[in-house]
């Protein structure tokens, strides 16, 4: 393996010369050597910041580092730092009622429950209706356990909680309900799947009627939305460009 | 430096081990060894992903790793990954009608002009704002090479381009039009500032009554808004969890 050998010692001269420069600093940074090869990192903070739409397949040359992300504890921690994030804001936003109509909306999958194992198996491919509803149809999906806690958390301060998802209701409702329960989601206010009437609609049009059924027909008061996806939440056509420094309200 | 020496030994040895696992995928990835000290990959994902809400200033473990990522060309490569991406929707978004109505607005600081420099010299500590207004009357902010390409795109598909900035008109307006003209945006349709009436108000507030003036007074059609900050965008509080495996519309 000479390849594997000259380019172990490349990265080695490499890493040494970014040390030296990283004394100047924290122990970091750690940009892989040659740049952002494939784009990757940049791809993933469009996918992020919701500026890469209709994107069909992770990019053949970033499955890699999907796949490193997603099962080698770096997507763990951030998942974590969300929902950190997210039972911080809930406890400062406290029930605006003593009427139990402060709800939070979640979405379920890759935010309850993942599926990670299934896009394992497939390499990260694009989406296959006939094989996710097979995977989706086993019940096994592993909670997500940042999530299950924040749920609690939720449920714990009194909120009600719906879980509100683009799976089809007469398919996979009975599947998704029991591996809900399996994955430590129980005593959520209502699961509400993808009925007849919303076949064939767009995961953003389906989910804002719904929302806007609880809220201007139930009367609930949305306080929070959580999910994996941007079409969870709107539709706008904004474009956000990367900026760590400074935070404007 | 004996420590230093050492630092480098472990971070050699575990560079070792993940090459070893690297090898069975593309040269990536390369997460920080022992994870991801100070919490500042995940951070950053929530700065972009609009989870992190009201943070004051970069946290003091990672502004080494902001330095880093603002300096060394992540950041550079970043943003010209958004403008391709913006570029490319404005593309196939071609002006709705012949009457010059068709609109996009572009935020002005570390949108269009860069203030690194400033940010680098405060250590990117909190916001100072007597300081940044010192900054921002020399005029001599860097236009953001991707965002000049950008806006000039822009401008030759046939759109009005209005650059939108909550700085103060009646302090920096004249600094900030030789400043934009300087960094290579001439031709822009009008530099919208923050009026008296307007002062005190949050940049959501202000920048939403403008978008909402310039749609329904003056009947622009806003076919796209590029900004920093989602207080550029709207102010909706919804929270993101990673995704990079797939993308529902």
């Amino acid at each position: 393996m000479v390849p594997l050998g000259l380019r172990r010692l490349m990265l080695l001269l490499v890493t040494l010369l970014v040390l030296d420069k990283a004394a100047i600093g924290a122990p970091w940074p750690f940009w892989p050597p040659g740049g952002d090869p494939g784009g990757c990192l940049s791809w993933r903070v469009m996918v992020e910041a919701n500026n890469a739409k209709y994107w069909r397949a992770v990019p053949a040359p970033c499955v890699g580092y999907v796949w490193a992300y997603m099962g080698w504890g770096q997507y763990g921690r951030d998942v974590g730092t969300a929902a950190d994030e997210i039972a911080a804001y809930a406890a400062s936003q406290a029930p605006a009622g003593e009427d139990g109509m402060d709800a939070w909306v979640m979405d379920v999958d890759d935010t309850c429950l993942s599926n990670l194992p299934y896009y394992q198996a497939k390499q990260f491919g694009p989406y296959d209706p006939a094989a996710f509803k097979a995977w989706a149809s086993r019940g096994v999906c592993p909670g997500i356990p940042a999530m299950v806690g924040l749920f609690r958390t939720l449920k714990a301060g009194e909120f009600r909680v719906f879980l509100l998802t683009g799976r089809d209701e007469e398919a996979l409702g009975a599947c998704t309900a029991a591996n809900l329960a399996a994955a430590g989601f129980a005593g959520y206010d209502r699961l509400i799947m993808r009925s007849a009437a919303y076949r064939g609609q767009s995961s953003v049009a389906f989910k804002s009627a719904v929302r806007r059924r609880l809220a201007e027909e139930e009367g609930y008061r949305i306080r929070g939305n959580v999910g994996d996806q941007w079409s969870d939440f709107a539709g706008d056509r904004v474009f956000k460009v990367p900026n760590p420094m400074y935070f404007v309200p």
